[in-house]
C-alpha cells in the first residue's frame, strides 16, 4: 500500500536526519532541571522527541504541523459529509503526507481485510464479571491479540533491528483494523444484548463503529464519530497514554503490550476519564436548577463550586494556555446538531461564564475549556448515555496516534527510556550541596 | 497492621520534608538536558523521585538504602533457611524500616486472608488460546481484579486527596497477596495439567508458590523463591517497570491499571525477557560444545559472538557498571544447591572469561554480568524448564517494589507525569539557534 512504500522512503530521510542533528548538536544544552521538576512530574520540560504531532499551548495540537481546523478541512471526507475519514488521518500521522481521496480510502480498505477479531476474545470478554470497567475489557482484548504479534514472531526470529518498523507497523494496522469491533463488542457486552453486530464492508473506519453498536446508518452519529476518533487520535508523545505506549515498546515490547498499558493509563481520573466527570458536573447542574439556569445563577454555582476547593471539569489543562482548538470543533458540531437541547446550551453558557471567574478567581493556570468539557456532551445527546464508555471511545481515537508514534519510534530507532531516579535523602543533600555553592537558580515559568 | 500504622507516622513527616525542598531549593537547577538525552532515552538523567530503593552503578540496587548482601543478612528468615521472607522484604520496602520477625509474620499473615483468587479469573485465563504468553496472561488476570478497587471505589465516593495513600494500600496489600497463586494458576494452565494447586496455610509467599506449581515442600526450591522473589523486588523507579506504573498511576488510576501496565513493559526483551535470552545462550554453548567447552573454546566463542555483532546477553547494563550484586546472591546460591551441574560452572566460566573480552573488545559500557546472567539458570537446573515463565517470576518479585512505590506516590501526592514532546524540525531548529547563541555544550558522561 502507498502509505507504506511512503514510509520506506521518509524513514531512512529520517535517520539521517537524527545523526545529523547528533553530529552538530548532540552536546548542546536545551534546558534546566530543578528540584521543582522531580516534584512537578517533570512537566512543561522538553524530554521527549514526538513527530507524528505537537501541542502549542496557544493554538493547541498540531497533526503533522496542520491546526485542527485545517485538519477538518484538507483532509478527504465521504460525499456530502464534513468529517473527515479516519484512514486518511491515519495516512497523515504516519506518513506527515496530506492524503488524496484514494489514500484515505486505501487504509480504510486495508483495514477492512484485517478487521475480524477471534472468536476466542468475545468469550474471553464475555467470561467477565459485568461490573467490569470498560476500559479494562479493552485492555484485556487488547492483550488477548498479542500472541498474534508480528514484531514477536519477528523478534523471535532474528528480525534486523532496522526492520522493526515494518513488524511494528503491521501489527499497528491489524490492531487499529479491530479497535472499532473491540469497542463494539464491549458496548455490546456491557449495555445491550451482549450480542454482537457485525461490520457493514459499505461504511468507513468510524462510522462502522456506530453500526456495530446498534447505531445502524445514523448519519448524525456517523458524523460525530468521525470527527471525535480523529480529533482524539494524538496529542504529543508526553501525555501519559502515548508516553505509557512508547515507555513499554522502548523495552521492545509489542504493539499490543504497549496499546494495552496505554489505555491503563487512559483509564485515570486525570487523564481520560475526565469527559465523564465533566459530563456528570453539566447534568448536576441541570438537576439542581430543575432546567437552565441563568447566567447568574451559573456564575454563583461556579464560585461556590471553586470555593469548596473543587476544580471546574473541563477547564483548564497540563499544556493548553487556550481554548482547545478540539473543544471549538465539537461547539460546531453541537451548534449544527444539537443547538436547541439543554445540555447544549448550557456548555455553551458556561463556556460564556467560566473563563470570566477563573481569571477572577486567579488559581487556575489556564481559565480555558479544553475538548473534555464538551466530547461527553455531544455523545449524550446523540444518545450514547453510559458515562463509563466516554474513555473507550477516546481510547478508540487514541489508538491512531499511539500506533503511528510507535512505528516512528522504531523507525528512527529510539533506545530503551531510562532515566535516573533518586531518594528524598539524596534530593535533600544535593539542595545542601547546591546552596553552598550557590548553584543557578531556574527561573519559573 | 503495624506497617500501616509506622507508614500513617512517616507520610506525614515525609510531607513535611518535601514542602521543605521545595521551599529550601525548588529552584535550584540539578542537571543539564541537550540534544542528545532526546535520542538516548534521557538515559541517566535524575529526573524522577524514588524513595524505596536506589541503584548504585558502583555498588548496585539499595533497598532503602540496605545493600543486597546486608538485606539478604538483616531480613527475618525461616529457621534454618537462608534466604528471608518476601513479608520483611515489603515490610522493609514500604516502612524503610528493618522488621523483626513478627513483623514480616504479620505481613505473611495478612497476605494469607487475602490470597484467595475469584474463579472468573481462572475461566477468564482458561479462556485464553494456548499459544497465549504467561506474561501477556498475568497482565490480563491482573486486569481482572480492577473491578475489585479499594482506590477506585473510594475515588468514585469522595475519597480525600490525602488518603489516596490509604486506598493504594489496601489495593497493593490484595494485589501482592494474590500474585503467587495467579502466576502459579498461569503455570499450571500452560504446563501442567490446567488443574490448580491450593495455597499451603503453613508456607510463607514464596515457598507457596513453589508448592503451588507442584513443588510440593521442596525446601532448595522455597529457598530459591524467597531469594529470586526478593532480589527482583525493586530497582529505582527509572526502570520501565516501575516507572510505567508510576506514570499510569499518576493519572490516578489504580494499583490494578498500573501493574499491568507495568507486567507489560516488563515483558520486553530489553527488560524482564532478558533472563531467558541468557539461559538460551548458555545452552547453545553447551550444544555447541557437547559439555562444558574449554576456557580457550569459550574465549574463542565469545569473540566470535561479539564480531558477528551481537551481544553477549545478561553482560553491561543500563546503569550498572560492576558485578550486580543480584548476580553474586545467586552464584553463591548456585554454588551451594548446584555446584556441580555442567550449566552451573559454564555461568561461573562466563563469568570469569567474559569481562576480560569486554574489556579488550572495548564498545560495552560496562563488561560486567548483572542478575539476568545467572537468573535463568537457577531456575532450569531447580526443575523450571518453561523459559518464557521467567519473566513471570520476575513480575512476581517486581510487584512487590512497584506497589511500595505507588503507596508512596500517592502519599507525598507526586502529580500527573507530563513531559513536553517536540518534533524532529523543532529540534533541529534549536540546533541552529544554540549554534548561533553560542550555547552551553554538555560534557558527556
Amino acid at each position: 500500500m502507498k502509505m507504506q512504500k511512503a514510509l520506506k522512503e521518509k524513514i531512512p530521510v529520517c535517520r539521517d536526519r537524527v545523526k545529523q542533528m547528533l553530529r552538530e548538536g548532540g552536546s548542546l544544552k536545551i534546558s534546566d532541571i530543578s528540584v521543582r521538576h522531580l516534584f512537578s512530574g517533570i512537566r512543561g520540560l522538553d524530554l521527549l522527541i514526538g513527530n507524528v504531532s505537537y501541542v502549542d499551548p496557544y493554538e493547541g495540537i498540531h497533526f503533522r504541523g496542520h491546526s485542527v481546523s485545517d485538519i477538518l478541512q484538507i483532509l478527504p471526507k465521504p460525499k456530502g459529509c464534513k468529517s473527515p475519514y479516519a484512514g486518511g488521518m491515519y495516512y497523515l500521522l504516519m506518513t506527515g503526507d496530506i492524503p488524496t481521496l484514494q489514500d484515505a480510502l486505501e487504509v480504510e480498505d486495508e483495514w477492512k481485510t484485517r478487521a475480524e477479531i477471534p472468536t476466542y476474545v468475545v468469550n474471553m470478554l464475555q467470561a467477565m464479571p459485568k461490573n467490569t470497567h470498560p476500559m479494562t475489557m479493552l485492555s484485556q482484548a487488547i492483550l488477548a491479540l498479542q500472541a498474534d504479534s508480528k514484531f514477536d514472531e519477528g523478534y523471535n526470529n532474528g528480525l534486523q533491528k532496522l526492520d522493526y518498523w515494518q513488524a511494528t507497523l503491521e501489527d499497528s494496522l491489524n490492531l487499529t483494523a479491530k479497535t472499532p469491533a473491540l469497542a463494539a463488542a464491549i458496548y455490546n457486552i456491557k449495555y445491550r444484548d451482549r450480542k454482537l453486530v457485525s461490520a457493514d464492508p459499505n461504511l468507513d473506519w468510524s462510522a462502522n463503529f456506530g453500526h456495530m453498536i446498534g447505531k445502524g446508518w445514523d448519519q448524525h452519529y456517523q458524523e460525530l464519530c468521525r470527527l471525535f476518533f480523529g480529533l482524539h487520535a494524538d496529542q504529543g508523545t508526553g501525555n501519559v497514554s502515548v508516553h505509557t505506549a512508547c515507555l513499554v515498546n522502548s523495552t521492545l515490547s509489542d504493539v499490543y503490550y504497549s496499546c494495552s498499558a496505554a489505555m491503563n493509563g487512559l483509564a485515570g481520573p486525570l487523564h481520560g476519564r475526565a469527559n465523564q466527570d465533566c459530563l456528570i458536573w453539566l447534568l448536576g447542574i441541570l438537576k439542581k436548577f430543575g432546567s437552565l439556569p441563568t447566567k447568574e445563577q451559573l456564575k454563583d454555582y461556579v464560585w461556590e463550586t471553586l470555593n469548596r476547593g473543587k476544580i471546574i471539569p473541563g477547564y483548564g489543562h497540563a499544556v493548553l494556555r487556550n481554548t482547545d482548538p478540539r473543544f471549538t470543533a465539537q461547539l460546531k458540531f453541537g451548534k449544527a446538531y444539537m443547538a436547541d437541547s439543554k445540555l447544549f446550551k448550557l456548555v455553551e453558557m458556561v463556556y460564556e461564564v467560566v473563563p470570566h471567574v477563573l481569571t477572577k478567581h486567579g488559581k487556575a493556570k489556564s481559565p480555558w475549556p479544553n475538548v473534555d468539557a464538551i466530547s461527553g456532551t455531544l455523545q449524550y445527546q446523540s444518545g450514547l448515555k453510559e458515562f463509563d464508555f466516554y474513555t473507550v471511545l477516546f481510547g478508540v481515537g487514541r489508538m491512531l496516534g499511539i500506533t503511528a508514534n510507535l512505528v516512528w519510534s522504531r523507525a528512527i530507532m529510539l533506545p530503551l527510556e531510562r532515566p535516573q531516579s533518586i531518594t528524598l535523602d539524596m534530593v535533600e543533600q544535593k539542595i545542601a550541596e547546591l546552596k553552598v555553592k550557590k548553584a543557578f537558580v531556574v527561573s519559573e515559568a
